[in-house]
């Protein structure tokens, strides 16, 4: 089912909002059996939202809209999706009431504003919001169905959940699965390489490599999802170092996986990545169950005192070196008694590098009860990105290490 | 200047990538004089990127467009406009020449399939990839001019600051001016009761509040300069406390100055922010001037051992709780002899609450010298929201406090 999506909302042209619903949107709907093949965005004015609704190809079957339906004066979707597919304002007295004791559960007396949001169509529907008070609409024409949702993320997410997503499904006649293969620590044209002979045995199913700074992604689509199993069981062996996990799956979660399942804790010794990692850890729920903690070093004197790193290492070698990458990584499993120690220490830039030691230099250690290894990165000058990716490849050393029995 | 906006590619449409350079073009053109007013997404097929160009509206002058100038076979976006514009491809040997000698100076040799990076064509212009090999396009016909620009998001900056920015700034006749004030620890609506009365008296300015998790960001537009600041200006001393700086400043980069300026110095003891309050603080280049380090405590054991937090305050009140929140800051600023101590402890949630500590329970304490102090929040349930809200008031303390002369 070929969908189209209008998001509306000068905040959206100007710039001042990432449009972050579209991209949940392209990716719900395949699993629906729908994808997105039109997208517009326009000004939240009447002739801009009028224009868009005109030019809707021939070939789209429905059209999901967000943004516009809120209680102030620059909401205008409602007024001009009435006019569009000639419906007629009723006041929706239940619901009122309603909305009136909602706001009065919370001590609340409703603003008069709220009025228009219990304005409902003398034809088409009303979808339900269940954790706002905008309600969403759905209007059909010769052409199209439309369906309008608000530009707020949890309340088109759950209207979508809810209501949308089901009725495309119930509609769809074929429906597309979408495998990922999350990877880190490999260059997209290496991997290409890897796999390609493998993937030339596969020319029904289309794949796409998308890179990010932290990994490359292998997305493969098709409706047959006998084979594209098949395909990720073939791929899966030749690419085990770097293949962390299937759509959505972060690298910190694996990781938090693989301690519970090796009933193993891990703590923390950060210089460059200051706090990434930990703040990363513990976006998991459930983290405190393995993670014990740690020492964000940002000085000498803390690598030193707090950590145990010996002054003559850090005189000798200095704070970026595979030594003290080791001595952190030790220092802290001790000092925290966990069974795993993760350290980092490097130049993030985009200041602070010497001839011997440039910006993006990292060193990363491991160290536990049976062995201890340091790596020797060269990343981006670019601060947050060198952060990022050195917090990447910490998760994914730790993920190896447990794999391969610590 | 009226601006049309046509971003390419399936990845994001299917959702694989979200689409950050609108956003960023959108923000930008206004500096020159322009706006987005219309925007389109379309996969890279040669139909849809022709229907796209076939209906750009009459209003606008300018087409900007991104993706698919790559030097693989789904980059198609150079074929399509050849076509569109009656352009024919020409051989570029000097570009090629020069292109030779870049993979060269890597180690390199060029690959045959840049080849298509070197034709040029025989009308329009080529727009300078400082930092890519996919030169960009300028075409125009009757109706507008385009240029046309690759995806990655580095080369596409680097050709709108160099070229294509100066361009539209040249043929624009007025110049709109926009102040953004961000601030946090406000709500939206509480927020705009303090300054409507302002507000009234300015007309003529246009004002959007943003709300984000974080705060919300006041955006003032007009092309009058003069006035915009007089407002700012009379705004600014009604929300000082929570008015923290203007457009694209994050508030690490403003502790990290009152820092600086103070000749202060700061260390962190994070329980339920796990480490995301260092890696902000060193998100900043420089940090390590003023940012000692910390210990994220995310067990009792760690905040007894580590920090000196007393058994008997853990035994008796709890770890999430104003006297631990007190006597981490205090134990931190100690332990890493720093001018400053801030601490978090909380629920972040989804789970782990109780009917006393209900899960988004938070308190933020700060120590130094000649004083201490803690606060307790009620935020979100949801764990990375939690952590990153926590973070945010944290900062905002650490912020006022300084200002108050510590």
């Amino acid at each position: 089912m070929k969908i189209g999506l209008i998001t509306i909302g000068a905040e959206l042209l100007n710039g001042a909002r990432t449009d972050t619903n579209a991209a949940w949107i392209g990716r719900e709907v395949i699993g629906a059996g729908g994808a997105i093949d039109w997208h517009m965005t326009v000004n939240d004015e009447k002739s801009a939202i009028q224009s868009a609704l005109d030019v809707v190809p021939n070939s789209i079957d429905v059209v999901l809209c967000t943004g516009g339906l809120g209680p102030t004066h620059d909401d205008i979707t409602s007024s001009v999706l009435y006019d569009y597919f000639g419906a007629k304002a009723e006041f929706d007295e239940p619901y009122w009431e309603l909305l009136t004791k909602k706001f009065a559960a919370r001590g609340q007396i409703i603003p008069d504003v709220n009025r228009n949001q219990a304005i409902k169509p003398n034809i088409g529907e009303v979808i339900p919001n269940p954790i706002g008070s905008a309600r969403g609409l759905h209007f059909s024409n010769e052409l199209y169905h439309l369906f309008a949702m608000p530009g707020v993320p949890a309340e088109m997410k759950s209207m979508m959940t809810n209501t949308i997503l089901p009725w495309i499904e119930s509609r769809s006649t074929s429906k597309m699965q979408v495998a990922v293969m999350r990877t880190t620590g490999i260059m997209e044209s290496v991997l290409y390489e890897k796999i390609e002979v493998i993937l030339n045995d596969y020319p029904q199913i289309s794949v796409a490599f998308l890179p990010r700074f932290t990994g490359v992604d292998i997305r493969l689509t098709s409706p047959d999802e006998v084979t594209i199993n098949r395909l990720v069981d073939q791929i899966s062996p030749v690419i085990q170092k770097y293949h962390f996990g299937g759509d959505g799956v972060e690298l910190e979660e694996v990781v938090g996986r693989l301690l519970i399942e090796n009933r193993k804790t891990i703590a923390t010794a950060e210089s460059c990545t200051g706090g990434l990692i930990g703040d990363r850890l513990t976006n998991v729920s459930g983290s405190s169950l393995y993670y014990k903690g740690g020492i964000v070093a940002y000085s000498n004197g803390v690598k030193e005192k707090a950590i145990g790193v010996k002054r003559e290492t850090l005189d000798s070698v200095g704070s970026v070196s595979e030594a003290t990458a080791l001595e952190m990584a030790k220092g802290i499993r001790n000092k925290l008694n966990a069974d795993i120690g993760l350290s980092t220490t490097g130049i993030a830039g985009p200041k602070g590098g010497t001839k011997e030691k440039p910006v993006g230099l990292v060193y990363v250690a491991i160290s536990y009860d049976r062995g201890e290894k340091a790596y020797r990165f060269s990343f981006t000058p670019y601060r947050k990105t060198n952060k990022l990716m050195t917090s990447q490849a910490a998760l994914n050393i730790t993920r190896i290490h447990i794999l391969n029995g610590l």
